[in-house]
């Protein structure tokens, strides 16, 4: 723990930075590291920065609601949870506090697989929350579980029948990551998570490979690397495909909701299979550096995804995460048509602020921060947003994403 | 006070740069700051420096005249003053300098809601400057006022009559400000006004909610952030609304300019609504961080209006403010169809210059550039520039602005 | 002089790092600055580097040729020097060092009207230069005369008369300063001419005003500035119009090259006046600040005078100055439609460096770039260069520049 | 040798800045400069970074082949190693140390005319590696020399008759270089071969010239600059055309690359003659400064190789070098037309780092970057990599480069 001096925080900017100058160098690296040159890490951001907001005055706005619907459950704001790995590195109570701090808003976490808490440790936590009812609104907390599908399909299977008892009400699969991006940071701290942590959901007494053994199991020749990248070789199936997505529908009923889409073709993809939602990741630009920003690719698929809506006659949501640091930034996801954005390093910079309370104090911020930015757009809820509220860039760009749409070129 | 090293002052930069050097901390970052990340203040002026442009030769320049009408007044440039809160931070005289400066330009001065001068006693400072009367012109000295729309419809009505009577000759609606921009050095500062200065058009003995008492008053259990940003939430009305405009045009003669117009949407709804003039501004940036850059705005705003002034048979103006540093932004706003333009934060800084003197200078200094880049680019008078006279960027770049523009589709 | 320490040359942004290094603040400053913030003098060289070469390869570049003619006459180089003001603060031998460097290259020098040394004296200097004949060659030294139009059309006349006389070849008139732009430096320095040095071709025992004298002729109540700016105001006449260079025309033989135009509209009226030349300057970004680089501007002009060239029967050249610094500068500008270009600033920093020899090193080392740039691209002579050479910007920019041309929509 | 601190490489980049503090200034300077302002060389890079990956996801990757083959031989990788002059300045092994790594990565080698080691000594060190077959892959070695034609076409002859005996397999003409670039580095360094080293394919005892004497037997008046400049100068012939590339044709039954082509129209030319392949390269920036990214430039060529395939029915490879540092950038040049890229300063600074040893280590680093590219992006084969993979910039920019081609207006 680093004895750098803290500030008090008054916007995402700066718990980014307490963080930095107070977790561990091997944690930190671990949290904030994109793949390679981190391109895609800051263009994350820069796309948000070429984007420009179109306000509309004189509207009402004395009362801006953020409450939102996922796959039929509502919830109070669009702001929710992206899966993160291993948050117990950041504070002791980890995943449990992510939970509490979920509950209390009425949001959406999605629980990372390799979550250092088990999956019904951390729902548990946040059903302990009491929720106190509110005559204006139904919204509720909400839990859905991250699915990294292994080799081994029995313990798949097993898992989803573990969270489909603990109460998480959908899978998100992560696609993007048949093997782990290469975090030079990591590389070069050989990383790994401390010795008084395991991967909660996987590392029971007959588990052969676990994050503390991994290197030596698997890498007698080779030069160590990150320990993760690793256990990710020789636990994950890099041979995944849309025939494993229709095996995992075909054996539950939870819905579908495909993590790290970035293109109009594979959203084309997910549409056919029937999944319920998309949510465009570039994995916080952990994984392929140099893709497109996530709001880049946010509009392709959205088109794709409200044509498949109407030809199919059933909802398919679109969700993004990626570089999401302030109110207008979630601002201009909703409006190019994202039913919610998600969050993952700002969540552990809020767990290392404080645990539970750093989260909250992140997630009011950035939530005070929407709501003022909806109401000086003329936007009193999300229903209101829409493309009319961007523009491309500066003077002379486009503002209406269709305009340049490939999907319908597909 | 600091005791930075002050600089002779040969550019309107140079005055800023004093004005960092000797303004105290919390009233300088209440001058300067943009909301959030400042993206938009920055903006205000890089979008200036992106325009290219396209000077005329060989046309008899030897008298340049600056000399213009706003809404049937003639003043003696274009160039005039926004309305900017609690002038007295920057110098003792605040908002009776500044009206005095403008009488000696012949200038167009706006009074913000929040001076810290009575409506009465600044235009009474400014109406006290003897004009000379001059063969060559009939321009005179103008006053406006800036209007908040106060939750007490009351009040509005009795501050509309105390400005009618008090000689100002238009309402300045500023539409952009239902809660305050999150400018977050206010908030670290926990901005206030200093204790010997009120909000002199609201502030009297039996007002509830003052700028000194409101943090108490309204914040008991909250976060202390800025004063500035509490006593919004607790007397702006953030209902307002096109039909509140229309109220306001009910009961006075008064010609209605409304502020904070970023869209041809709103510029349209403006002029459907009989306002007389639409002044084009983003607030320098204080308000919603990442929308249009003013002069990126001002095209589409310009075309609907003159769309609307041909088929209403009346003049619609269009006035710009926002990142106006030099004489040649003005010449770009001018070209591009604004009918004058308003100086915010370099009114502050010729105020802590020199109060009276140092806006004089400022303007002077302004003015200059102005008419040398009239010259230069082979303009005589304001009627002269036209889109012809600039290029939204280098090489290949469109310049007829009417060339991409929405408004047309709408 | 400071004590700055100097390199060997090898590219002439070692010869202008030697100038600032030894000139003397008051001369450096006049010399290097442009006007307000410099954005127009970055541009004129950021634009050359916006455009990518497109060599050709596999062709017979063992003999380069880069002899060009000039309204008839043949120099060896198409890089020529502009007119620049004062060149004895540079090194004492001043226009005369220039005038002998041009004669031994055998290129052209425009003197400009206010030289420190005669217009006589500095064509005799030149003259007096030995030219070796050469058997491959007809290539001559080449002056030309730079005219500024004063308020005494009289003494203008007789200025002409004596530079016909004198042997100058053409009269170039300046027509984009009424004024002088604003350059901060000078006006902090309150730039005057050093005591020893005079406007040659003015200042006769009669002359009322001179440098020296006309901030306290002119200017007894205003804060005093650059006392060239002055100068300029009490002489320079900015009534100056098309119908003044018709007089001209009127008055001489000699042909008319008109310096200062950037726009297709202006280079029409220039065509129709029946100019024999158009110089596409800003006056290296001293006037006004902001206008198009030459570079980008160089296009539309040029598309005006090849029509013009047709429709009138008759050849109208275009040169460009402004920002050439290297070999591919010149390639650009060549490619691009220019027939020469010329050199402001670096000939007095060669000046600076030794006089005459400094002048020689410079445009040796400029001459070698071209030479060596045209091989590398695939280019024996000037004929060979065309827009096929240029492209404006990377993949998928526009190159043929008549694509985007405005000229034919004037 | 500095003593600069050495970092353990993890990326390409590592081994750069290694090299930096451990070459000496004369080698250093003469490996990783460029032209003049080195433009080209930073665009190279740059122009990669401004593409925009679109991954594929759901596809089983978990295994990827990066096998390809050239002109009809199969290579490992599609990552070859391009020809650089001098190696055994870098190690003492040199050229043979950089062949032995070729061999036991079962790639490409070029050898560069001006090799420190001979052509015969260099191929031996390769082909004495013995070559472990391998069940899945018929994968081999593969050497290419590189061809500068001298005056002398008798000495061109023979040095084509020795690499023909020696068992290279494709002559690769190196046209872009009738006079070396100007490279201000070298030319302060006046920067020679050290005294042990020598041109090792051209300086017999009756060698005339050698890059220890070029200096003192060419240049006895002017300033001694590039000994490597004076060099070419004396040696290479400026005089090479097509003409004499027909001519290299009709004397020898190797295949023909032309190393050098940046635009469509060479590349036509090229196909005309019947040439194999085309290496798209503006030898590392090193010749014409400006020139567009060679990635820029490689759409173009690709587009008219793909047609004149068509027409001629033959296969007519495109290649790249020029900028390659990451596992990202060989997968946009793949998808983008290219049958290989090529690595010029890498191999050099691998050998700085250790030798053989230390281009392996460069090699397997980014092999291995292009395998985990490849399976991020969906791709399990070069086969699978097309346009639909990349885009030229952010959110719309085209991405089918044949959208903007200018090769079918020719
Ligand atoms: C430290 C860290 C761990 C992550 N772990 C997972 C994970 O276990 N599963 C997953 O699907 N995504 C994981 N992600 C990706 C996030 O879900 C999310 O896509 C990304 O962080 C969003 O970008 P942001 O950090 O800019 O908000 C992780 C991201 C980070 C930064
Ligand atoms: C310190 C400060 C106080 C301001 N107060 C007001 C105000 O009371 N009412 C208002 O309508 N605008 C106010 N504005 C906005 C200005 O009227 C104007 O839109 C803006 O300052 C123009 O940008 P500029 O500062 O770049 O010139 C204020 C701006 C500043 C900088
Ligand atoms: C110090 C200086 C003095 C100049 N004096 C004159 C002048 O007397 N007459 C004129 O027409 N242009 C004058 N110019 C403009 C030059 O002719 C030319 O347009 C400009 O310098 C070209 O740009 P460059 O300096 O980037 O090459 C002057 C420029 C400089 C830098
Ligand atoms: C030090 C050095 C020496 C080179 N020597 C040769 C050469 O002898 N022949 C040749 O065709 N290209 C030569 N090149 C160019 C390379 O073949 C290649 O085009 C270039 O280096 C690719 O760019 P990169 O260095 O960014 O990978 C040389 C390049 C360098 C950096």
């Amino acid at each position: 723990m680093s004895t750098g001096q803290l500030i008090v925080p008054v916007c995402l900017a700066d718990l980014e930075a307490n963080a930095y100058a107070s977790l561990p160098k091997n944690a930190l690296d671990y949290y904030r590291s994109g793949a390679n040159d981190m391109q895609t890490l800051r263009d994350n951001q820069d796309a948000f920065e070429r984007i420009r907001l179109r306000p509309r005055i004189l509207r009402d706005v004395s009362k801006v609601s953020t409450e939102t619907t996922l796959l039929g459950h509502t919830v109070r704001t669009p702001i929710c949870f992206s899966p993160t790995a291993m948050q117990r590195m950041a504070h002791d109570e980890g995943e449990k506090a992510t939970a509490r701090a979920a509950a209390k808003a009425k949001t959406c976490m999605i629980l990372s697989s390799w979550s250092t808490t088990t999956a019904e440790d951390t729902i548990k936590a946040g059903k302990d929350v009491p929720v106190v009812p509110e005559s204006d609104s139904s919204a509720l907390p909400l839990y859905w579980f991250q699915l990294y599908v292994y080799h081994d399909r029995a313990a798949a299977e097993r898992l989803i029948r573990r969270v489909e008892k603990a109460g998480y009400k959908a899978l998100v699969i992560t696609v993007d990551t048949p093997f782990l991006g290469r975090r030079l940071a990591d590389v070069r701290n050989v990383f790994k998570l401390p010795n008084h942590l395991t991967m909660a959901n996987f590392e029971t007494k007959e588990s052969n490979i676990t994050m503390a053994n991994v290197l030596e199991k698997t890498q007698t020749t080779q030069q160590k690397e990150s320990s993760l990248a690793a256990y990710v070789v020789s636990q994950i199936d890099p041979t995944l495909s849309w025939k494993d997505i229709a095996w995992v529908r075909s054996i539950t009923n939870l819905p579908i909701v495909v993590k790290g889409v970035l293109t109009a073709e594979d959203a084309k993809a997910a549409c056919e299979l029937g999944c319920e939602g998309i949510l465009v990741s570039n994995h916080g630009g952990r994984q392929l550096d140099g893709v497109l920003a996530t709001i880049d690719a946010l509009p392709e698929v959205v088109h794709v995804a409200n044509e498949y809506s109407k030809k199919q006659n059933r909802p398919i949501e679109v969700y993004l995460d990626g570089g999401i640091r302030k109110g207008t930034d979630v601002l201009k996801a909703l409006a190019l048509g994202a039913k919610a954005v998600f969050l993952g390093r700002p969540v552990l910079y809020g767990l290392a602020h404080n645990g539970e309370e750093g989260v909250s104090l992140m997630l009011e911020l950035l939530q005070k921060e929407l709501e003022l930015s909806m109401a000086l757009a003329g936007c009193c809820s999300t229903a209101d947003l829409g493309p009319h509220n961007v523009q491309f860039g500066p003077y002379g760009s486009p503002y209406h994403p269709a305009h340049q749409s490939r999907a319908s070129k597909l």
